[in-house]
């Protein structure tokens, strides 16, 4: 069996380095309410090797540490790590393999995003935020059953048909974020999360009004060129 | 009257442990927003003895200690402790008595699941969490007065007919939940109070999309044989 | 003018004791969730004296200290105090002066409730802790203006209706809860919240059952006679 | 171009006060729940000089410090400051330049209010609350392309036409609140996004019951010039 002892001290740095990162951002799940007990899990592509780091399986919160956190390459199969890595780990694989410019993915059952995965609706863009940051709605993805690769493979279709969606929502499952590392798909889920709460909360108004698409298009170009500090 | 000077130095380092045990799970309750004031509590029953470990009556979360909790016998008389313990304290014994697998019972009021007790409604199973956790939906027991066994003859008849929950949500009352701990309740109480809330917002949508059976059979035999460390 | 120094030392302590109190029920205000920024106050009639302790009015919380809370009198005039009292003192002062049981009053604008109330409908009894603390619905008052004792008057015509519920949803305004103390007033303000969050998910589901009156009375017998330490 | 160091003592004092100020302002955005990873910002318009202090643009909350905060004319050009202005730098200085009395202005993307601006329904006064704060109900702004002084020209035209409301929802965006500095902004940010919430609430109950305009005047007058400490 290949051990992280196999690799080289580059590459060994950057999964000192990565563990640090993905156990921080469980916090960051945390602090936005988007998970509960061990429910919930972030990894990060290495750039110096096939790997990945992401979390270890049913262990709570609290007793997440950089050490817990588990190596495995694009095929899931454990390279470090004393525990076994979470059961969506042969999606997140799925994911990094065919989707070369995702190096961060994410899955909650965060609650509003999640109950529109549960009633099979996909969040129409009616906040500019959304034209920020998904250029139109936030699709639903196929249902599929848990622990197989089947639930990447869910992800990659539904957004090779929604490229500017960093989201999708798995029917009767809850959303997957990806991003150009950890961080980015943890922010795509909170953002997710936001906009499910707050257009589900509009839809109870009477609904949401959908922005024009020649609208999302000129707000999606704006902030995905403009925006931030560069 | 029995007290715990009659007992073994085994058993009395037992209930020193479960005490903790108690004590910092009612914080967990606390931590996800499952209790307001002094509502809900959380037992575990000793493996040493006939004896289980339960938080006082009445008493505010901030003044929990392990000493606080109170140990009775498993008909709900007090064997040690200061203070008069929970009010559902019948209920709690008259569970473990009749359910030999159980050893660990948590009741709360907890928002959302309570919502589907006053509608008299069972969750529907719209979530592959909750064929994982409960293998079908999420049952409504009877109504029952406070302050008798009554309410644990009710908990054990519902969950004799739907065996995979170990959840049931008394009628106009709220959440009873078991476990093969006290841990496993209060994850058992976490998740019922997750569920209930996502299928609430859900049914808010138009409504929720039930699970086929045999994908809730798949889900359950996966979760309950493979998840987890172990 | 009447100043503290007028009265004996056995008031002053009580007065320095009273403080704190009030102070310290502030945080749990802001702990359970029921106030915003400066709205909501909390106070306390001695035993020693007819005087009692209100908070300041306008003030943000974190600047909340024991010596910052205000005394009156129980027609509202200040006896001791740097700040302004609460814009609701008058109306405090007007309970004191007219239910002789109560010495705490709490005023918030916990968001379920005063749905309630903006929608002028009383809360259902639904579930066993409205059987427990309210005996009943939570009723509706009257809509008052702002700044005299005129919303007194209303909260204590109507707990003459419901001589069983220690609440009161103002019209379009928010709750009062009065108790045996700040601290019971306060329990009731928490409780209010959460049977009304809970009783107006419950509508959402297709609507609250109703509890029979015979078993509501058996409930609130109970507790108020038997539960707690005592 | 234009420094700092161009500008006297006493204006380089007040922007190291105002520095601290709206540093500390953007955690009460956090604290009362109002924005989201780095959604939201505030400003405070000098007294001294027509300069702004404003929140750099799409720096995460935890990484705000006082140094951090970037100070722009009235233009929303940058005078002082290692990092780029947040995004609606524009807009605000278009409210500074056309509202003589403001000298604060915030905006987030809180849930509630961004729902109802999401339905393009404005908030009706069914609050006593309300009445106090906004004298009426808050207003819907028109729709706008974010990046562009385009969002503070909607602002002020439509307070133009509420001259009492210190918040306007511009449509499936989120509100903009202004205040005579940014902690009065602030409270208005926390006051429209509670108001927003209670009256949905009430909207799911059968609907929230307009108080009468004699009542909401005398409400509002009272509250501006009777309330608080002065």
């Amino acid at each position: 069996m290949v051990s992280l002892a196999d690799y080289s001290d580059v590459v060994r740095a950057e999964v000192k380095q990565v563990r640090e990162v993905v156990a921080g951002l469980h916090e960051q799940l945390l602090q936005w309410g988007l998970v509960v007990w061990t429910a919930g899990n972030v990894s990060q592509r290495l750039r110096s090797a096939d790997l990945m780091v992401i979390k270890p399986s049913g262990v709570r919160y609290e007793f997440l540490t950089p050490q817990s956190m588990v190596v495995t390459d694009l095929q899931g199969h454990v390279v470090d790590g004393e525990q076994e890595p979470s059961s969506d780990t042969a999606s997140h694989a799925y994911i990094y393999r065919h989707m070369p410019d995702v190096f961060g993915v994410v899955h909650t059952h965060s609650t509003y995003a999640t109950a529109w995965a549960a009633a099979g609706r996909q969040i129409p863009c009616a906040l500019t935020m959304m034209g920020d940051e998904f250029g139109g709605p936030v699709p639903v993805g196929p249902f599929r059953l848990i622990g197989s690769e089947a639930i990447g493979r869910g992800v990659v279709e539904t957004l090779a048909r929604y490229p500017k969606s960093p989201a999708v929502l798995m029917r009767n499952h809850g959303p997957f974020t990806v991003g150009g590392d950890a961080e980015s798909a943890v922010k795509a889920a909170a953002m997710t999360e936001e906009v499910a709460r707050t257009v589900w909360a509009a839809e109870q108004l009477g609904g949401a009004v959908e922005i024009a698409q020649k609208d999302i298009d000129s707000l999606n170009d704006r902030y995905q060129n403009v925006y931030g500090q560069h």
